[in-house]
């Protein structure tokens, strides 16, 4: 098997953006359950992202959702988030949380209403000219409840008109991604529910249009490292909401689920020329998307970017060449056996050696708890709205 | 094929309760989309509720969730349903919505949560003693999102113990029902996630412990209709919650995602003696539980019960001694045959036609659209919070 | 709503090709029941195929399967068909039968495995070229079973060459469809698991290259009709495999696990302009692939035929004007309510009077089982070897 | 964390029971692959289960299958089987292979039918009686492909009353296990889909009847170890087969779809004292069932074997007193993260050299490649008939 040492050079620069919303609080339908020291302004968010980096190395970028993260002055706040060692990285749109969404935005039936998402967009846009982001991405929560109750083509086809203005005011240097979901908020059908969908609607737009996966928006059982290799092999894949879900799409921690279909993807990745460090003509982003809706919100993206971290690690150990070989024998069991020779390598121990020597805690989840930064939110953060989905 | 002259006296009689928070604002987590017209109290929610059972005459009973429906009277509100022409039905008690139950209520390893959550119950029986009410609902939004988060035995034992106190501070003409559901709001796992949990649940209880069947709380595939058939041979199925669903827990009006599955269902019940009109022994309750995320409430609830109705309908059609001739001969596609010939027989013209004989609208949908009341209530009820889930 | 009257012209040259294996035996892995009557020889296969459009007016064309139904005069199969009145459809290649294709056929590792595979199929076009069929359909029924054991990638790339060239060697008036499906036989990977690499896949290849659809093939959920819709906006939807399905490729008899489901299908087949007589366009092949493992296998095929007729006929009484009129007033029930309303009309009189106007029988089902002919297949169809999946 | 020091003394002892038609040819509907060195005879099945017990210690029992096992003189085989080092495990009886047994065997219409199969379970325990086995194991492959095709309710009456009659036949030092499966070979019912169909079947026979727990028998999403953890409560887990799966009943090597889930499957065991060598009262027998249609089948046997015995190593190395800790303040990271420090802790290195110090191979798989025996058996095994699943 290949050793550490040889992967520990491709280790360096791994970048994860963080999600602002993941330090406010989230839930389900039922509750969502508030915790101490939770963020209020988008400030706060940032100094909570700008910690995951400074404890990990690993989260150099937080990505911003807009309405959610408003702010007056753009300028400022990348000036603050760069004074705190992190850049601004995508920009998110919601289309999901005005009334006039109920029945649709970019698919509405009624152009106004589609104008209305698409001006959104293009205010998104006008974030990213003064935050530097690179992406705009849109999630999609548009679909019908009951069959019958849309136009499910002519749908698609607004879709892809409304998608065409929106990209046609991306400067050179900008991309459009697309993200698909299997369902909900919709329960019949979504207008973007599949990577095919999310390729076609991508392709038919232009070469800075990509797809976006997360990794939690399949049916279940769908192999998600093929269609990883799929898009990849296709030259479409955009960036990864990474995450992970027993039943739908759950946003737990990455890699906390089904940390083996964490290798797999991250494989497939290297493999297909995805992961930068290996590769620096890839431009595929790797972020998370979760929901900390009962445990701790930075120690969570903590873990998580760790989790991302080790299993990328465990992906490079994978012995390339005597995979190749097994392969191309028949050799089932053997070829099975190098690759989970790779998986079942713990390689903590060498990653904390290899942080240290970086200026990195050796095991970032205990520093920060005896950082005292937790005790210090808690107390500061008194009074106030905390940050959530709104 | 029966006809449906000879079903017609078994429609008679046939009951369907509604709950109250129906009639309120729902929705996903990502938004909840008010709409004109919706209640503010619960006495509002019991007009619109006796409104359903007024153009339908389906619909005699509305169960009640606590706190949400909390009032001062129940005593003045049993009252005021009956002048409108109803019953409160089921009580639904609620261990998800309080800040002591994140990590659980009736399995919490703190006993202190524990007896708060027994207590809560208690309040519940107190409310059934002052309504009349004979089924106390528990549905365990319980369980742990990350593996090792909890004992799962444990808390399997701690619920046997908590159940235990509840069920013995009902008095003799009242009944425990337990719903299960295969995973939200918990995602990794679910204290009571399958029928089996329920019934070796609440057969360890004793005879008035009941399973209550949630239409839309199984995994993907489940045969629900087996499920109803096993419960009612094992003389344990108390009620049903009725929905349907294409992915989850979607809580699309019955019937409407497929409504083969729900005739299916419903000839399972009446073949097991579980449908009261044609078996006076039967005390299966029948109850709506959805989501009008995005229709209107009302007549999405008229639209329900007479989707039950219909399809009660159309069960009753069936030969069964045809029906098990053939299956007793082998006669594979003759059986499906006879089966598919009920439902496939449209029934709603001798349905309208019945329901005149009654004093009923034809069409209750119509009926309701052109009554004036939608318009009365838009008018009627502006200014004061909107009920919801909370 | 339209009326029966409206429509009838539209059920005029409705064709559904029945598949030679049908009349097989097939079964599970487990067991394979015989029974008598069986066909033993490609011609018996053609006659039970024939008898299916004689009671039922809807099954013109029968497709084979190579090798399944090699003979040695393709020209004088074709005229033995067309004296029976029912012509050669399309042509199935087989690649997951020969033990050399263990680990994959036009994606193995081994060039010369997949030059193997590649002449096969143009034994296929031989075929066709002598039967006069139009499409050449490939299942691919290749993948992995373990994690590691292929390379997801490379094979991808070696299945576009291999796709090459046998696309190449069609002629003009040929076309080649793609059948894509969820899994099995491969338990980890499959080569071709969903519409998105169908598609990229064919969009690769040229005009001729067609996705072909089996409505069996699909993850838990996904909504069928959808994919339906996008294929026919893309251009690209060759050709349907009907069946239904409660849990994976069950392969039962069309219609019979959720009716309503394809009734939703075959209204997007229609409003996508799918459906050749309501638009003469039309080149998308509504085909069968089922397993009668259990009943009967002539009724079985005339009873899947009658159910695609059934629902052709419901899909068209949806008043697609009414429909859009509510679907772009934002009436979720009132849409849901138009679409609804078709699916519960019963047309089996009215399809029974309109058979006999022309000649056939209104209740193929009876019909065939007073003809005599299964009695009289069971007679003669002594000795020889029943075909099957071989 | 615990060492690995502590944890060596509880390795001792673990027996994994070898299935004998894992040695022999499987495959899917499709096609059965053969492969050199295949058994031709019951006796050159245990000759290579025994095979698996020298190389690794892990399986001392075979299990055999009726009829496919079937010799005159299980006396005879049996003390062939203990010169070899292994013992007869659990006998498996088959419903699904006569043609009587096309729509039911146990659960059948026809009283002779029942009786036949009866019947054939007599027999089996009259092998057991010869072979000194304990369990008799009765996978109900029954079920009905139509709604309508079946009374499901009446078959379930009458599956009780044959268990019944079976129960009855057995010695008191003997058991019946039951086990449940999701689908398959029947599509639309099964008699036994769900433990909770199991539990309440044997829970009605005795104490010594109870469930078998087959880890790839369930719906999609299923969480198994909760249900393992609730079967061993309820003091009914009679036994596993192991597999694993990406889809439904795939039967690839246990612990190769998803690792984690198997390594949560045995930590519950453990916890609730099925694990024989922390708990010498525990009867919970390890089984596997497996195909290894692809992959060779001795190294497939060992692979899975090992499996068991990591992921036992690695449940073992939970530091239960700080998990009980972390569960008890509520600390949903914590918790979780000494649950997952023993997952990724590798057991492989430490595993090996309590192996040598055993007499055993520190790489068994290794080891048997080299030890000639596949060699052996491809030159030895020529002519005859493969076994396979008939």
């Amino acid at each position: 098997m290949t050793s550490f040492t040889q992967i520990a050079p491709l280790l360096e620069g791994q970048a994860i953006e963080v999600p602002s919303w993941a330090y406010g609080n989230s839930g389900t339908r039922f509750k969502v359950f508030g915790s101490p020291g939770t963020p209020r302004t988008v400030e706060e968010k940032v100094a909570d992202a700008a910690t995951v980096h400074r404890f990990t190395g690993l989260a150099p970028a937080v990505s911003l959702h807009i309405p959610w993260d408003l702010v007056d002055d753009y300028t400022a706040l990348r000036a603050y988030a760069g004074e705190l060692g992190v850049s601004i990285g995508t920009i998110n749109s919601n289309t999901f949380q005005d009334d006039d969404y109920k029945l649709g935005a970019l698919t509405h039936v009624d152009r106004k209403v589609r104008q209305k998402a698409i001006d959104h967009h293009f205010e998104c846009i006008d974030v990213m000219n003064a935050t530097g982001s690179r992406d705009l991405k849109i999630w999609l929560a548009e679909g019908s409840n009951y069959p019958g109750q849309g136009d499910i083509r002519g749908r698609q086809d607004r879709l892809a008109q409304s998608l065409q203005t929106i990209y046609a005011r991306l400067s050179d240097d900008q991309r459009l991604v697309l993200e698909y979901k299997f369902f909900e908020p919709a329960f019949y059908h979504t207008d973007v529910p599949d990577w095919g969908t999310s390729y076609t609607q991508v392709a038919a737009l232009g070469d800075r249009a990509m797809v976006c996966l997360d990794t939690g928006h399949h049916a279940p059982g769908t192999n998600v490292e093929f269609i990883v290799a799929q898009l990849l092999r296709l030259g479409k894949l955009g960036s990864f909401d990474f995450n992970s879900r027993f039943y739908a799409d759950d946003d737990l921690i990455v890699g906390a689920a089904d940390p083996f279909q964490l290798f797999r993807i991250i494989f497939e990745v290297i493999r297909g020329g995805g992961y930068a460090p290996s590769n620096p003509d890839s431009e595929v982003a790797f972020m998370l998307d979760q929901c900390h809706n009962i445990e701790d919100k930075i120690p969570g993206q903590i873990r998580s970017v760790l989790n991302v971290q080790e299993m990328t690690a465990r992906a490079l150990l994978v012995d390339r060449d005597a995979l190749t070989a097994a392969q191309e024998s028949g050799d089932v069991l053997g070829a099975n056996g190098i690759f989970m020779d790779a998986f079942y390598t713990d390689v903590r121990p060498d990653l904390a050696a290899w942080r240290e020597t970086r200026g990195l805690p050796a095991d970032p989840m205990r520093a920060y708890a005896e950082s005292g930064y937790q005790q210090q939110i808690e107390a500061d953060r008194v009074g106030g709205t905390q940050a959530g989905w709104n």
